[in-house]
């Protein structure tokens, strides 16, 4: 699929209930159990998307609108979360998910963007040049990829539970 | 985790819900393409998790606990969903999902399973023997790994408009 701004906000707009939908009031067990040392709980996971809508998407966006490649993006902090989040609970931390992307949505669709906004370039500090429609289609499979990745590290609290059952489960393995 | 009845029900019992939030309404081209020949698109998987409710969960819970392991389960048809989805729209199908499952989790509560029961065994016609918490296990499993893999298949659309930032994404070569 060749991105497309209405295509791409309609996935954006809807994440934050999806979240809600999936991790709102479950057991703690399915909140904050990870896959192993250095790997990401569901909870985590959430406070990744908020740190990702303060500091990320936005200004990203803004850099190659405003000065192009000649200034490289920020580096992410993948890990920042484990601050972000530190005392809250997994209610605040998806409300607080959700009003930051409306808040984004917002602005986002204030710009207006047009085709020759979209190819404009910006600088990945690793990946060097990338257009604008490059970071806004890896916005919205960021979004994709970590609620696969919830949803995966769930299953797998129960995979010795499932007996010989995770062998037909490609995706147990991965 | 060990298998839990209370908290596999709040898993079971939200996975319409995400669907829902995550899939009704969508553009065709997130709902109906898929990751290559012979791979099921995100309308596929509902089609299927319907299919499963109907003929694969509930029948197998009740062979366990009517006659154990002396008559296998019937083989679960994992391509059963292209007759069953035919002519469907994804609100059809997202809208009888939940009504099966509604009705499986009524019907599976009723039960009261106690902690006997799960360790009752049934046979696998691939697998062999197979105890019931493992069969209940696996039917939570199943739900979570089934959104991640719609959530993966709509994510790999974008694989291409992404430029090079998918080599961030391990996901998407999976």
């Amino acid at each position: 699929m060749k991105y497309d701004i209405e295509r791409s906000v309609e996935i954006l707009e809807r994440t934050p209930d999806v979240l809600y939908e999936l991790l709102n009031g479950l057991d703690e067990q399915w909140l904050m159990n990870n896959e192993g040392p250095e790997t990401f709980s569901p909870y985590d996971v959430v406070g990744h998307l908020v740190h990702g809508e303060k500091t990320d998407w936005r200004p990203r966006i803004q850099r190659i609108l405003e000065v192009g490649t000649s200034k490289s993006f920020e580096l992410f902090d993948r890990f920042a979360m484990y601050e972000v989040s530190r005392g809250k609970t997994i209610s605040q931390l998806l409300q607080e998910f959700k009003t930051l992307r409306v808040e984004n949505i917002i602005w986002f669709s204030s710009l207006q963007l047009n085709e020759i906004d979209l190819q404009k370039k910006g600088m990945h500090p690793k990946l060097g040049k990338v257009t604008l429609s490059n970071l806004l289609a890896t916005w919205v499979a960021h979004d994709l990829t970590h609620i696969g990745q919830i949803t995966r590290v769930m299953a797998k609290q129960y995979k010795e539970a499932m007996g010989p059952w995770p062998e037909f489960f490609r995706i147990l393995t991965f």
